[in-house]
């Protein structure tokens, strides 16, 4: 209850202390995030994705401003370790230098990509239920689009946001990923450089060959030019359409339930892990993978006796 | 035993057919590596990462050259989507303009990257057995160094090679990712560029630090510049060495069965995820996720309940 009661208030160190605890899953943060739990539902996520180098942190920079102007309360976690709003956890005092670092409505917090250690749509879902416990009216999710864990997780927001910008090449590396099919809005940053007119043409082309659509709901694809603070209002209006679209097409309680099921298996995969290195007292794995290197067995038939041995277990 | 007896006499177009029904997780592909995977233990596996535009592709072209000079047979696996070796599987045609897309002794496959859908390391393991039971002497997989799953592949080879250049800032990236601390061989591209002294000091700093050493292996950092086909021929000695290195002091085997126990682990992930979905004839993860969404109940309790269901089902 200690940090719950401080977060429904706002406090920025306990939710900041929180999300840390969730990162380093901590057992206390799953404990505190039952009593957290029933504050969250309110706030509107948005995953934001997109190469490096396409101006994202500047363009969401531009928005936030915009969303202030609207009083709106912000929250931000970031996933992109390069990302120039919180200058990365290893750069974490350049976050004074951000334009809402004096912003108590403004809360950005970034999370260390942890590479296989995992766990990072676990801490990245488990900030965003702080951030809306905390009251903020809409979360931000900013990651580089080139990770399956990372893509998961700007998938599972209520709308997700594709950045790109001229010249980048950038079409190819999203399409492959899958990005591009499942972005709701399209900004097409640095609109004033050459070739931005040329990547609008292609992608309404694509977008006419229904080739990424996302249910009947045809992504706008609108021009910003984030440095010169260019183009946020009307980005802002095109997330709050897609916002709309998905209440009165109900397509929002299903993306929740998207976003829940991830979240769910995020939760269980580490005791699904412990609970298959625990078969014949932590022997079965050792065995199966020593057979594997000896070459005495397949990767399928060991495959096939752990899942045999988890499903004839008793309890 | 179809694609089997065609793959081990080195058929690059069975080969290129098995890989693809691996991508596809056909079920015949999983019955074939069963004859194949005998086959396979001989070949050595270098894991490359680097950001985009460090000139990954260019360098690793230069080292492929080096290698057929010595007469070895090269495969390479490229997950990242902007590989200019391979072109992406969406610029397939661009391999013909590869300097050595000619050579039957160099088989270069790219992956595509299919965001959430995951089975990505499992395609990439499963890629490498099959190039390895080709008879090839060294495999190189290829990613971008910023997803969890990209991360595990590289770090699951036998040697990780971190590709880096002057000026691009990639070392925090590549700290908070984890990989600077895993490379066991570094390579500083774009070696003429300036910053790339600094860049190297910066590098030695740090490993002096020992916060990115691996064991007792001190990781060499090389100077390469791809464009001019300069420091191929030190690379290879280095990764070379590292590989006499792990050979001596036992570390390769373990390296290895790290690697079959994340092929393992993939293998059964989408069997686990089946039979937790199978629970309560399919109803168990939809209530939950519906009592999420309520509010009914909390992501720990859910997660708690689809654990003690499986620990106490019957077979």
């Amino acid at each position: 209850m200690e940090f719950t009661e401080k977060v429904i208030k706002g406090d920025v160190h306990a939710a900041a202390r929180l999300i840390t605890l969730i990162e380093e899953e901590n057992p206390e943060a799953l404990e505190e995030m039952g009593f957290l739990f029933p504050h969250t539902g309110r706030a509107y996520i948005i995953g934001v994705t997109g190469a490096p180098g396409v101006g994202k942190s500047t363009l969401l920079d531009s928005l936030i401003a915009y969303y202030r102007k609207q009083a709106m309360s912000i929250g931000v976690i970031a996933i992109d370790p390069t990302s120039a709003l919180t200058g990365g956890a290893l750069l974490g005092d350049r976050i004074r230098m951000q334009r809402h670092a004096a912003d108590e409505q403004v809360f950005i917090r970034s999370l260390a990509t942890r590479g296989w250690t995992g766990g990072l749509a676990k801490a990245a879902l488990g900030a965003a239920h702080v951030m809306d416990a905390m009251g903020k009216d809409i979360i931000l999710i900013e990651t580089v689009g080139s990770g399956q864990v990372e893509i998961d997780i700007v998938k599972a927001a209520d709308t997700t946001l594709l950045v790109m910008s001229p010249g980048s090449g950038d079409e190819i590396q999203m399409m492959k990923a899958g990005i591009l099919e499942s972005a709701d809005v399209i900004a097409i940053n640095k609109a004033d450089t050459e070739g931005a007119s040329r990547l609008k043409a292609d992608l309404e082309m694509m977008r006419e060959m229904n080739s990424w659509k996302r249910g009947d709901w045809s992504p706008p694809i609108i021009m910003t030019e984030a440095v010169n603070d260019k183009g946020a209002a009307e980005l802002a209006e095109a997330l709050t359409s897609h916002r709309e679209y998905l209440k009165t097409g109900g397509g929002l309680t299903e993306r929740r339930q998207e976003r829940y099921q991830l979240e769910l298996m995020e939760l269980i995969d580490a005791d699904i892990k412990e609970m298959i290195f625990s078969l014949d007292g932590g022997r079965l794995v050792k065995r199966l993978v020593d057979g594997l290197q000896k070459g005495k067995i397949t990767p399928r038939d060991a495959a096939r006796e752990i899942m045999n041995r988890l499903i004839n277990k008793e309890g």
